[in-house]
């Protein structure tokens, strides 16, 4: 399996996105509005930034009044997401999602209980 | 720059590494003691995890007194840490470290303030 993103908490997906632009020279690979979220995809090399700013309610505005911004989830690229999710639930980790479902950029995602994989929010995502 | 590795906080290297071994089926690419830290690398194809065991204080053991098991942070990989470094110092962004220094598995790292990269730790790493 492959490193597709981090997921990335912001209340300013757009500066956020020009200063890693800066920082680290990398381009704007993806954007959309999603679920009430401005969501900007930033590409590396070999992977993504995914930024993710709320513009209403929902689970990130929720993190950021916790948390403020940071790191939000890790997802690991898969050409299987329903076996993998298959083979989380055979080892006792708790789904959040029970079947992949369509996730930003057009993508199949799952999500892990960060309860069961070492405080880490895990995603699985089928391009 | 490629994304080398998302790192993360544990209180058991060892279990942590057998967990994400079978749920990602990424097997173990290095291990060492560094800074008083047990320290895992896990390689999925185009990156690592870096799990982080504290053995006794430091800076790890205060992130899982705070914060409890989760991702610390994120690394980019580049070919001159002292130039990136450089870079983000002419864009104002604090500097932990004022020039790269040796890091875990004989890379030269070097890590940038959160409060400066909308919340994230980051880290670059020479390889």
């Amino acid at each position: 399996m492959r490193i597709d993103h981090a997921g990335i908490a912001t209340h300013d997906a757009s500066a956020t996105a020009a200063l890693y632009a800066d920082l680290f020279d990398v381009e704007l690979a993806h954007e959309e509005t999603f679920e009430g979220m401005s969501v900007v995809f930033l590409a590396f090399e070999n992977g993504y930034f995914e930024l993710l700013e709320p513009q209403e309610g929902g689970t990130i505005a929720r993190y950021l009044e916790r948390n403020g911004p940071g790191i939000h989830h890790l997802a690991i690229e898969t050409d299987d997401a329903s076996g993998a999710l298959e083979r989380a639930r055979e080892m006792g980790i708790e789904c959040i999602d029970e079947q992949p479902r369509p996730g930003a950029w057009g993508h199949e995602v799952a999500f892990l209980h960060p309860r069961d994989t070492g405080g880490v929010l895990l995603e699985f995502v089928e391009h």
